[in-house]
């Protein structure tokens, strides 16, 4: 694998840290933020028998990162049993924030997030994004992510990075979308138009989706997310790691061939599961015109007994549960969740996507179920990725070039 | 994800070792085992500055990996510029060994493989285990054990553990197998017939294969290993690690639906790819009976011009490369390696199969290659495993309870 260049990320994915004395600390400090975020609040002796540490070894690294802003004292109290009193520990609620931000083809949007998980500040603006100069798409975006960066400085809380999810494919490693043709965007370098200071990361939508469902859902460790909005996007989940492929473009069950001899794909192959289950595809078989709102027509045609929508929704599931099956061979995900507009339209698409499933997979099988997320997943997804990256190496953002005003004002 | 139960490791996995003193003691000794495996013969001076410790740490654990037998001297040479002579380090051909199995439909095998990945004993021999008891191929599988494992000792090895390759699906983390239809195997428990007191690990022919693909041949990180024997058997290579799935299945290639309106296959699905480029559809594609040495009387065939097996193997590659289309979307490899029987039959596949991949995926796509380990791989990639878990951790073989002798003669 090539080395992603200096200061791209890969989301979901810590960093490598080294293995001496010094990696060693850095480690641990993560271990014990990580139990207190996840656990919390706990005393220093709890997270000490979580972790397998010393309380004296525990109590150094806590002092550390109270200095740093990311833990804080509850206050002492005395427990229920004998001894000294102790004093709680929680991350804390002022320390450094995940600016997350969306580019939607008709929205943009960008949110803060503490190091507990909670939304502290956001905006969302309607914006007409398809064909519009990308430079004044990520212009505008700029502007939001200030607006919402100094909210969340106002609030005592200091931006530690950004993180931009896009409807398009992202090349592994580096800010570049490659393609969004939603957008009609092609090599797009994201970096040289958003210059916010922060430290920046970009990927595909699908896949923050799925980071949040990971982290903020009630998902296994072991997903496949298929969600749809023009398109169909998919992002696979193993063992609790986004799975990115070889140039960044794992995911694409849009393009898996379902009927092989089928309609021509406009990306060059036939029968893909666009042709059947794609939101344009829906539409005309449901004989309904493209145009704004068509997801929420189609619910709201379907709930009402429209037998075109329900015939045309039948017929997608059952694609989408051919395709699925040759993802779940391949992969042997514990569940398939279904987002963005397909957890709205999942009552009528389920029934056929799960006989089909069912009836082509042996065994136990496998899962399927709706998000608990919902349609901000790619943006929280994105804040929370900065947050996952602080909690991974907390020592990382207390060096001197790490985000915070300055950044934001340059 | 579930713990594997206390014995089973999950090959191609490193252990993670604690994050503590000793744990880090640990991961350095491996470090510098590794680094010398990789690139040795090499100086102590080498390997520090190759791992980024300082000379005196590198000799510390040196000293203790040459005390264990794991690593050993060359001797004095005087390098060619000023300086005191220095010994070049080597792993040791006398240490401990990888032992692998395999247990075929017609044959059984078995090697001892050193540190330095040299195959130093191995047996083979002809047997018909289709339907036969499985404690019966099992009994005999470890007396080839036990003899393959008093040979390595005879010359100066020290077997440290057992890998046994089988064509079926094997519950992930257990050493049961949970279905091998060719065996006519079902829930059977490999570690209660296999006595032979090595530490065990269990696991499907083609994810062995293709662990023998990223060690011992010429491939990228991330790759998708297809193989075929009776069936076809696939695995999912990503970063470098083998994808298990969660319950151990990923790589079920052979059931992916190809023309999903197409013929029933004995899973209860319909169309599925076993069905077009199976053995069994080939050969009665070509108008040939199926018997023994059916892959090599195709390869024959096919090389004379027989119209009948060459038109068969073109759509056998058809279908192969419709189902790698959806693979290759869903999971983005660097490239799709054939081996097994598809090695030999590569010539009369890939042109259909490069057609079909080429034309249904975008972008630069995804290289096609054929194995350069050979049809030895599920056997070598088993005794590697073994291998590569004393590289990733080599303090665990130097305690008392860890193979050799004493745990053979059990």
């Amino acid at each position: 694998m090539t080395a992603p260049p200096h200061g791209a990320r890969t989301p979901g994915a810590p960093e490598e840290l080294p293995n001496t004395q010094q990696g060693m600390r850095r480690r641990n400090l993560s271990r014990v933020l990580r139990t207190v975020a996840t656990d919390g609040p706990l005393s220093r002796a709890s997270v000490a028998s979580r972790i397998g540490l010393t309380r004296a070894a525990v109590s150094t690294l806590v002092d550390e990162l109270i200095r740093s802003g990311l833990l804080e004292e509850l206050g002492p109290e005395r427990p229920g049993r004998v001894g000294r009193p102790c004093s709680a520990l929680a991350v804390s609620s002022r320390g450094p924030a995940g600016i997350g931000a969306e580019v939607g083809v008709d929205h943009l949007a960008v949110c803060a997030m503490d190091l507990r998980g909670e939304v502290r500040a956001r905006v969302r603006r309607q914006a007409a994004n398809r064909g519009r100069p990308p430079e004044a798409v990520l212009k505008e975006l700029a502007s939001l992510v200030r607006q919402v960066g100094r909210d969340a400085e106002r609030d005592g809380l200091r931006p530690a990075g950004l993180s931009v999810a896009v409807p398009g494919l992202v090349a592994r490693g580096t800010h570049t979308v490659v393609s969004a043709p939603n957008l009609d965007w092609h090599g797009v370098d994201v970096d040289a138009h958003l210059p916010t200071g922060l430290s920046l990361t970009v990927d595909n939508e699908a896949n923050f989706g799925a980071l949040a469902e990971l982290w903020l859902g009630d998902v296994p460790e072991d997903f496949l997310h298929v969600s749809a909005e023009i398109g169909i996007g998919a992002a696979v989940v193993v063992d609790g790691r986004l799975l990115h492929g070889s140039r960044g473009f794992a995911g694409e069950l849009g393009h898996v061939p379902v009927h092989p001899e089928g309609p021509a794909c406009a990306c060059g192959g036939r029968g893909c599961l666009e042709q059947y289950a794609g939101e344009e595809a829906v539409l005309r078989k449901a004989g309904l015109a493209a145009g704004p709102r068509r997801v929420a027509l189609l619910a709201e045609r379907a709930a009402e007994g429209d037998e075109a929508v329900r015939r045309a929704l039948y017929g997608a599931g059952a694609a989408l549960g051919i395709a699925l099956t040759g993802a779940v061979n391949l992969l042997d995900p514990q569940a398939v969740v279904l987002g963005g507009a397909l957890s709205r339209l999942a009552p009528w698409l389920l029934p056929s996507l799960a006989r089909e499933l069912g009836d082509r997979t042996t065994g136990p099988g496998c899962d399927v179920t709706v998000s608990t997320v919902g349609s901000d997943g790619p943006l929280l997804g994105a804040a929370q990725s900065v947050v996952r990256a602080v909690l991974d190496d907390p020592a990382g953002v207390t060096g001197p070039d790490r985000g915070g005003l300055a950044a934001l004002d340059r």
